[in-house]
């Protein structure tokens, strides 16, 4: 199957429960179109405020005369242990990431344990090491947390939620709304690499080298962006769940522009492109765990550019596409040889538990 | 058994793991000593810094010149639907209560949902509606959330995990570590409500009336207790897992005072009495989710105790012991036929999933 049709594919209506009807299906954990109708139709409903509404990767709270970013996530990463790190790094890594893409510098983590009954101690104290290492590089520290256990059977090993709260520094105001026509993309280096590499632990698949997890604590790259471009840095997103492409549709959607993607231009290892023609997944769909979407002014995107590319997470960044005024709410794809495609959101679950 | 057997029961050695051997057992779930050696030997040996340190209910943060409140906790409690509330309601309330026994108003929350494929989307709804509703109560806003969906078999319906932040005004400093010899223990009403009303659903107990949880919000209590009661009150705890006679006993290790809890004087429904004499159960130790222990500066209890009897959820407050310099970190109960007997935290497992 071709990323084409499998865009297709997934541009299929899928029966979603247009009420309170019907159950709670894997499609609604995998961060594409189903995720968001859940979101709209349960919680948002519900919780309608003038904080959630953006549906950014983190809340921005006035608060003491400044201004405070505030983001959770949950994580359920299967298998627990993965090339390039494990669901503890991981979760600290998350929350650090959706802080940084408020722009916010994060302050403190965290960290909530659902534990099943029987989970090897000696896991639990690799993955708090790990989250220990984690927070100390990315210069954060985990100041509360809670701790459950459920009866065997019940859970699956460990599930974490981290939370995290940031300072939003004085002229910075990033966020999913405020991408412009003209503005040009840019991604800090290759992508699907985490989907990709959970995935061959799950599926035994052989590489030459191992493939890693991007997974990585993005704030300080984004301090040196922020440092490069100022408020020319208009949106960051990391394409966690549903990839590139539901990032890029959000986005889309909430500034009301379109966004064409050059699929030249897209970093990719040779052995992730390998892995998803073997597996027929479009890597635009594929997970990221230290990645970073940037819309940045065009005037101020060779700047930003080069600071990305002088920090060690940011050395293979490259522009991948721009905004443009027509399509608003659609994210186009010119490919390899010339032609146009939609490229939709995630409609269902690609690849359950990636994080 | 009797209340004082079981006590004796819960202070017999029980086997901890003393390194990383072992497996998570449910008791280390409890909120009693497993889960403060889980803590202290897992967790806190890995994060340790300043804020997580006094092992509050939340941490304090200084930011922006103010000082800022943060707590989390997952809840798993069975079943999903109990009287008296939802998890929903109670994953408010519980992370509202966190921040409110820091002395800080709550500024906002954050919810993350684990949810088992197969999930009825209208018991969702029911949950999500009662959050809505109890956070409204409390005046706080559910400002960022995050969904994960775990496969069939993996999970246990909905687990919620919320944390929230908070802003502690000046002059207030409320830590465990704060009760003086002379101070006087308040609760603002009946013990043990929770704990019995989810255990009644569990072991189809009937009584004449529904025993319903006492489950609420304490922020707006605890406001007027501070209007009251300003530096003197020292101590906030709300005694959820591991009930009172954990919650005293961590206060009586930080503040490294004795704590004399009178037993004539603990507020009990009838009810809870009845059902906790045929269980077998000493309501010391059975969790609340709507009451506060206050430790307040004698020359102040008498004002303090009158401003919670002036509040809804706090129309039976009573003096339930005082502290003492005698006995540093213990916790005795006078009996009411006068003898004296330690009472120990909870040392393993009473009622798992509790909260």
């Amino acid at each position: 199957m071709s990323g084409a049709d499998l865009a297709k594919g997934l541009a299929c209506p899928v029966p979603l429960p247009a009420d309170a009807g019907g159950t709670v299906l894997l499609g609604h954990g995998g961060g594409g179109r189903m995720t968001q109708q859940l979101i709209e139709r349960v919680f948002l409903q519900a919780f309608k405020n003038p904080a959630l509404e953006p549906l950014h990767d983190g809340a921005t709270l006035p608060v003491l005369g400044g201004r405070l970013a505030f983001s959770t996530d949950a994580f359920v990463v299967r298998p627990l242990f993965f090339p390039g790190g494990n669901i503890g790094s991981l979760a600290v890594h998350g929350t650090v990431n959706d802080l940084a893409m408020c722009g916010a510098r994060p302050l403190a983590l965290s960290a909530s344990f659902i534990l099943e009954e029987g989970f090897p101690m000696a896991d639990l104290k690799r993955i708090v090491t790990a989250m220990k290492e984690a927070a100390e590089e990315a210069g954060v520290s985990i100041v509360t947390g809670d701790t459950k256990v459920v009866d065997r059977g019940k859970g699956d090993g460990v599930f974490i939620t981290t939370s995290g709260v940031g300072v939003i520094p004085e002229g910075v105001t990033i966020a999913p709304d405020r991408a412009r026509p003209g503005d040009v993309v840019l991604v800090n280096g290759p992508i699907a690499d985490h989907g990709i590499a959970i995935l061959s632990v799950r599926e035994g698949l052989e590489f030459d080298t191992t493939l890693e997890s991007d997974s990585a604590a993005l704030n300080g790259l984004v301090e040196a962006m922020l440092a490069a471009g100022g408020a020319d840095v208009h949106v960051l997103r990391d394409p966690t769940r549903g990839g590139v492409a539901s990032a890029t549709n959000e986005i889309a959607v909430s500034s009301k522009v379109g966004i064409v993607l050059r699929e030249t231009a897209l970093p990719l290892r040779e052995q992730v492109r390998g892995a998803c023609a073997i597996l027929g997944f479009d890597p635009l769909y594929v997970a990221n765990e230290g990645k970073c979407l940037a819309f940045v002014a065009k005037e101020r995107a060779a700047e930003v550019l080069q600071a990305m590319r002088a920090h060690p997470l940011g050395k293979d960044a490259v522009a991948i596409g721009e905004v443009v005024a027509a399509n608003p709410g659609r994210v186009v794809m010119e490919s390899r040889i010339g032609g146009r495609r939609i490229v939709d959101m995630l409609s269902g679950e690609q690849l359950p538990r990636i994080c």
